[in-house]
């Protein structure tokens, strides 16, 4: 059952029913606008990936700020935005079984649509539904740059999968997929830059091999909020695939720039909105929202705008807050913006974002893609 | 947008789609009969908690084994079971805010509801809501037993908020919410025995000092798997609140018994199914299944029945599994079942149910009130 929308817009954002999933659209359009203003130079181009936002109406806000298309992880989420409107998407990892890959051919008559292989099987299965579908789909390698989860190791054993489907009928090669994502949460710039190194060493290297078997490799892809900076001026990376931007989480914040601040390109953008239920004893709030309305995978959120008000413990539904001795503890029926520690999570857990802007509700946007995880 | 069922009744477990939410329904019964033998003496009785399942359908298999109603933590779950046939439902614990209150008044022509409150503004917003729908609703004082989170101290200050609901016109008094949810997880049973002591040594004072006054306390109210028999045993609850024993996720299954062995009153009834979409590298395969499907907030998951096969971490939407050396890596198609860390937030991260019996997909259920948080 769909949950129904905690608000209408008109509404004053203090009105808004909790928990909820704002959207700062102020904040919001700034990222957008920025994340444009900083590819502006026409060196390699934004594939935003909606397992952060889901939604076909951001993915048109982006892909008016020239966005290329948009990155998935699952069938699911693909069929969502084709039916949503978006004309070119990346499965920017494997999909295994018949079922789900007649689904994704299915798909091929309204949308662009790629997906990455790491090995021969997953070539004859990705062959045997195109086929099947009558249908030619676009493959890319996923090649393993150092995240040490999916992908072939670069080089030769890349360079003959990449063979293999532009020798099948049905298959297009269409480039590499060199996704570093554990590089995207280092701390320290040096640490991101020299991961990033090395993982533009391993595409060029590959798309160098690439071209002495006569294989051209027009998409290099990767990168993500925490180094896109990094990629975008290796001189290999075609497209960027960065997703949090939009909405900015607690985490990616706490990475650290040159000069030892954390990186402020982008605002943050997602809250929760919280009511406080119960302050029956000093010193602790207690807010309608736990982790099933906030993802912890990547730390606790934060109080947005009260320093003196710390969140410190997430159970199902309750989040416990430590008032400072200083403060006056907030009352029941106080409502308060937590910034999430990881945005994708956090957005699948809810049916809704409430657009707001000067205080008062100006949109709802289904998250048409939340538990899209087939 | 609701998403698809992974599968269809008659279908091999082999054939379900993935990632995909099983009850394992020789298992799941066996639970559900366990614990009514073990509450067949009559003492207290059973009101499991619906923020586990969320569904009605199981509501109606645990009624159908005596149990006395359901628990829930939110308006939106109380309004989904009362849709779906449960007449008895308690709120266990704060409802803050005027629509909502609204909304759970307008539930009691059709069930019996019931709220919690911790403050004097609590009671008042109730009796507010009541009297505007023109019904009478059934108040539980919380009292803080060790929790350390919602709830008034017991005693006094609980007393004095039993007196103001009796006095006021559309409220009933009708007990005490004495829930330590801490107990569940600790780990020795000496430890658990002792939080239960203190627990319940609150609530008889309570229940003594409102005697005193000539309050009747019909219902007191407390306890989880973790440490639901002591409870019963202590001859001052009335109502036991377990919800996860239906399922038995593998955080509970760290819990000891006296002889230093796991508790096993009750079997694991709940996985995720998932599939191999990666095994490009030695001793390592990739899920298709991470915290978007399966909670990680009370530690990973097992592979179910694989000791050689470790979950070791999660991300989005990949889960990467450790090889122990001696054996073949599973291939990419290969589905595994997953044991969560932590069942009720796993359970509302799907929108189906898939239950199986003798390797065949016997039934769906909906998650009916999956993402009811409000």
């Amino acid at each position: 059952m769909l949950q129904p929308p905690p608000a209408a817009p008109g509404m004053r954002e203090e009105d808004i029913d909790t928990p909820a999933l704002l959207i700062d659209l102020d904040a919001f359009e700034h990222n957008l606008d920025r994340m444009a203003a900083l590819l502006a130079d026409g060196g390699a181009r934004l594939r935003p990936h909606a397992k952060t936002h889901k939604s076909p109406v951001i993915a048109a806000l982006q892909a008016a700020r020239g966005a290329v298309g948009q990155c998935v992880q699952k069938v699911a989420e693909a069929e969502v935005l084709a039916w949503g409107g978006v004309r070119d998407i990346l499965v920017s990892n494997e999909v295994v079984g018949a079922a789900k890959l007649a689904r994704l051919a299915a798909l091929a008559p309204i949308a662009q649509v790629r997906v990455c292989i790491d090995d021969r099987a997953g070539i004859a299965a990705v062959e045997r539904a195109a086929r099947d579908a009558g249908q030619r789909l676009g493959v890319l390698v996923e090649i393993d740059v150092g995240a040490g989860r999916c992908g072939v190791a670069a080089g030769p054993a890349a360079v003959e999968l990449a063979q293999a489907i532009a020798a099948s009928p049905h298959l297009r090669f269409d480039g590499l997929q060199a996704y570093h994502g554990k590089a995207q949460h280092l701390r320290l710039p040096e640490q991101r830059r020299e991961a990033i190194a090395e993982a533009a060493d391993h595409a060029r290297r590959t798309v160098e091999q690439l071209r002495q078997v006569g294989l051209d490799c027009p998409i290099v892809g990767g990168a993500g909020t925490g180094s896109f900076v990094l990629e975008a001026a290796s001189g290999v990376y075609t497209e960027l695939q960065a997703g949090s931007y939009c909405f900015m989480d607690a985490d990616y914040a706490r990475n650290l720039d040159e000069a030892g601040q954390p990186v402020t390109l982008f605002r943050h953008a997602l809250f929760v909105l919280a009511t406080v239920m119960s302050a029956a004893r000093p010193g602790v709030a207690v807010l309608d929202a736990g982790h099933k309305a906030v993802a912890v995978d990547s730390g606790l959120p934060l109080v947005w705008q009260r320093p003196d008000l710390r969140y410190v413990g997430a159970s199902d539904e309750h989040g416990t807050l430590a008032v400072a001795s200083e403060t006056a503890a907030p009352k029941p029926g106080e409502k308060l913006r937590l910034v999430p520690g990881h945005c994708d999570p956090t957005v699948d857990r809810h049916d809704w974002y409430v657009g707001v802007r000067g205080g008062r509700v100006a949109c709802l946007w289904p998250v048409a893609a939340r538990g899209a995880m087939a």
